[in-house]
């Protein structure tokens, strides 16, 4: 039997132990809903991710993205798989209703489209990027925008990117140069050159709605005078025909390492008349939507880089415990027949070490999609800002630790393969290039991580940030009631007040001192900081567990929720520890880095 | 200008300021050399290598070696390339004159290969294995098979293989069921299947000696009933010319991640009427001469992902020196012209933290390669003996640190360049993955890890480990002297003292429990004693660089020798101290990884 894309119980588990993804049904929205509608979209997926997506993984890997210099070509399967999800409703299953949308919840969204994921890789980037660049135009566009680009994007007819990057300017936005001018009849004529814009062109839509980020003539200089303009790559008539091809070029495709199934372009906007673009919202204030974009983004990212984690550790699970190869160093007879690898502790840390890391970061990503539906359809406003601010404070940390942690999992599970896992015979090695884009696409881990200390932690007088502890506060309060999880309550109690003595230190310190040399350790505040709030994820995981081990569950579940215990004993005796020599780093104010020297190199 | 492959000053600081390279002229064996030819040699390494392998470097990774079912084939610019690298002598840089060798010491032909690695990455794995193979060849045959194979081999007409690893048995040697027949002339009949042969068929070269492990039939089962065999891909006869084909047949290519300037293979030996091979040395004695050509082996691996990681370092180096983007946190003007990103201060992080891996890597591995000479031609014997018990002992942190490390430094070089670090315009994506090979092959991190815990420590009465603590020792006394250096030395002292105990404590367990539990924490054990060793060897540098600055050296000298200072500082503040985290989770006889249950993940 082939290994499984993802393990259908740990879904259930985070959606319906850990997070009450069921209860979401009581709310307006999701009044249609239940827990049956849930598991039909979900069952729809894995199919669907079965049939079309994971039998093509390998060849669309092996299919580099090519330009004839009129044409993209990919294989004629992706095409079929991306129709397929479309046509099965999973590329717009938080959309409305009435625009042909499942209506789900984020967070079983989230659930349904890890298997599309999970086997598809970046391929589902296509329809990722179309569905946030659609909810940024219907948050933010006008009714006739909405009806013109939303409706067949929705449709699955065109496609939508986000156009940001420039050569000259990659995580900094605010020396981007592309120009708009306005014309006559209101639309702005667009002129700039664009990179890595992922599906900037491809051959499986009738059209693509680029959300370009430029500059009006005359607007000021820096980030405030960036503004958001839809740039379709064909024109659309009145009637919603398309007409000619926009003034957008592609200049190029680049070759990425992993993530083959989806184009990156570069795009040459206006070499001729000037692209045709039409202004989303005000002048001057595109990045302000574009971060709405971009903080869903964020998630999407955390959330493939967890998902690849977690599929290459079933992967390797599998492969492990069918492989027969050396004895037990406890085994004092030579002769006796080979033991299948995972009897070997060796191997049994590598997998521990993937299950807590991609299980962890996949909380950590439901935990998001979770709070993004509080904010959106929660009862109460104080309710849905209190969600707001958490996820806000906590889209750095989701954005980085399954991304940098992912790729972490994904080593491990080559290495459980060994030889095997360096070739393309078994899908790891394309899982270990896949998931390495995700540390530097939609923010950097270096950007993420001040972003992170210099803005998300003092905002608003440190609401997201209290906020967030007085979250951990809670499962710490009712961990301590369990024989089982007090000893890990009182370690995450202990590792918040480190947090927090670090965090003073540090902010303090700005006042003084410079403040390149005050963050010389921002990417281990970030890692910090990320530790501590995986492992409360994983004390709620051991909270669910505990309680359900209490009621004698049957002999499946009972393996199950010890795994889910045994893991969270592993992140707390064997990861969570690190931070100590972090925070110090930090609270020493070390400026190691900042006081190296060009000349020294 | 384009990045250097190797930093220059960086070499010959470690050839002639860290070790004593030109001392080594004083022994007989390299007393027709000097700093000059041992120059001159390196000389030709980097203009060969920058004239024939860097530029093909991108098109060996883009050319999957392909098998027609006749024959293999790669890039016509391979063959060039390696005939340029023979044709100069750069092949047999070690081998006697009259074998046609350039005679260097091993730690002069490591620099000097250093270029050509850095530059081909396992394109010189050819050349490597061919030489390890006639090492062995020359140490344990008879002379009319060093006449019959060795010659050819350093002469760059043949090349070698080292035959282990089956479909059945990759760590576990002892499983393996290749069988070999005593033929009436005395020579065997070979019968079996060997995957992962790098270079077990190519395009390249004349001939190919493969040496095969294999069972004579009626032998021991395990390790003790393992022999080794010469056996050709092409007979040759008396007269040295090319025979007939001998019954090799190559089943198929692998298709690698990285590295794939070189075939990895599947044979099929004896399909027909067996392959013809010749007994080296005793039967039931292979594993211990092949043993000799793997301590070689994995050197040259550790020095390979060491060299992969340097390299990548001084690409980001370069690029990060150009590359205009962003501002400095501290600057108030947001609208000041963009800095060149080694301006911002996690850039010099990931830099930095480059530059302490590889370079305390590459410290390392010639360390190695200076015991290697030591072993072979110090002056006494007991300076002999004393330098094999090290490296004996040293080996697997060699091969493993390096390789866990190296590929850490690549991630780096590719965070570094953001989006353009994950495309194929620049090697850094290249790099990273080829260098992720060098985990798994000659011995993963955890066999190498059970491999030190358990057997190197401990041997002959823990004479290679308390060696190595002495002269750790024989540093610290020396740094104590420096006011610059006492800190550090302190440091070290400390963590000696921690190594030490941890050692006692999971070896004295061993006596009450189970192997595999006591052992679960083996791989944290080989991390820390390899942070403790390089923690020294930059201790090591830190001692010259400290020397050499109170000599006042002119400018550029001195920003070296402060680099290494600095490289040293971040070592022991941001590294050093993870150890004690992995300390105690050994010295706590941790046993999470082995009480893993198999049904619970």
């Amino acid at each position: 039997m082939a290994a499984p894309i993802l393990s259908e119980r740990d879904l259930e588990f985070m959606l319906y132990e850990l997070f009450d993804a069921e209860g979401l049904t009581e709310r307006p929205r999701y009044a249609d809903h239940s827990r049956e509608t849930f598991a039909a979209a979900m069952k729809t997926s894995q199919t669907v991710a079965e049939k079309y997506l994971l039998p093509i993984r390998s060849l669309l890997d092996n299919s580099q993205p090519t330009f004839d210099g009129e044409k993209v070509h990919q294989p004629e399967e992706l095409k079929t798989a991306i129709d397929a999800v479309i046509e099965s409703g999973l590329a717009s299953t938080t959309a409305d209703f009435e625009l042909g949308g499942m209506q789900l919840p984020g967070i079983v969204a989230s659930a349904v489209n890890a298997y599309l994921s999970a086997a598809g890789g970046v391929a589902m980037g296509y329809t990722g990027l179309t569905n946030a660049n659609a909810n940024l135009i219907q948050a933010h566009g006008t009714p006739e925008q909405i009806e013109k680009w939303v409706v067949p994007m929705r449709e699955g007819r065109f496609a939508g990117t986000m156009a940001m990057t420039e050569p000259g300017a990659g995580s900094g936005l605010a020396d981007l140069t592309t120009t708009a001018v306005k014309d006559d009849d209101g639309s702005y004529r667009i002129s700039g050159n664009k990179i890595f814009i992922s599906g900037g062109d491809q051959n499986l839509n009738e059209n693509i709605v680029h959300l370009v980020l430029a500059r009006v003539k005359g607007a000021p200089k820096g980030v405030k005078g960036i503004s958001l303009f839809i740039v379709p790559k064909i024109m659309v008539n009145e009637d919603g025909s398309l007409g000619e091809a926009n003034d957008v070029a592609l200049a190029g495709l680049f070759h990425k390492m992993g993530g083959r199934a989806q184009t990156s372009t570069a795009l040459s906007f206006g070499e001729n008349n000037g692209a045709i673009g039409y202004l989303v919202g005000e002048e001057n204030k595109g990045l302000t939507y574009m971060f709405h974009m971009m903080n869903e983004a964020r998630i999407m990212v955390g959330t493939a880089a967890a998902l690849n984690g977690l599929t290459g550790y079933q992967y390797s699970l599998d492969y492990a415990k069918e492989r027969p190869q050396g004895r037990l160093l406890s085994n004092k007879d030579p002769l006796s027949p080979p033991v299948n690898i995972i009897q070997h502790t060796d191997v049994r840390r590598m997998l521990l070490t993937q299950k807590a890391y991609s299980e962890g970061a996949y909380a950590l990503c439901l935990l998001g999609s979770q709070l993004d539906d509080d904010y959106r359809t929660a009862p109460t406003k104080e309710e849905r800002e209190a969600a707001h601010t958490l996820l806000d404070f906590l889209t750095p940390i989701i954005k980085t630790w399954p991304s940098e942690y992912g790729p972490k999992a994904n080593y491990l599970a080559i290495q459980v393969l060994g030889g095997h896992g360096y070739i393309n015979e078994h899908p790891v090695e394309q899982l270990y290039r896949d998931n390495r884009l995700n540390p530097i696409h939609e923010g950097t881990t270096g950007v993420q991580s001040l972003d992170l200390l210099g803005r998300k932690v003092p905002m608003n007088n440190f609401a997201g940030y209290t906020a967030c502890l007085t979250e951990m506060a809670k499962t710490i309060e009712i961990a301590k009631q369990s024989d089982a999880l007090s000893g890990y309550a009182d370690q995450l109690a202990e590792a918040i007040v480190t947090l927090k003595k670090t965090t003073e230190t540090v902010l303090g310190a700005t006042q003084s001192m410079n403040l390149d040399a005050a963050f010389s350790n921002s990417v281990k505040y970030l890692d910090l900081f990320g530790h501590v709030v995986i492992a409360w994820l994983w004390l709620k995981q051991g909270i669910v567990a505990d309680n359900a081990l209490a009621k004698q569950p049957h002999e499946s579940d009972e393996h199950f929720y010890r795994g889910k215990l045994h893991a969270l004993q592993y992140f707390f005796r064997a990861e969570l520890p690190e931070i100590y020599h972090w925070a110090k780093l930090i609270s020493d104010l070390d400026t190691t880095n900042f006081d190296m020297q060009e000349e020294w190199f």
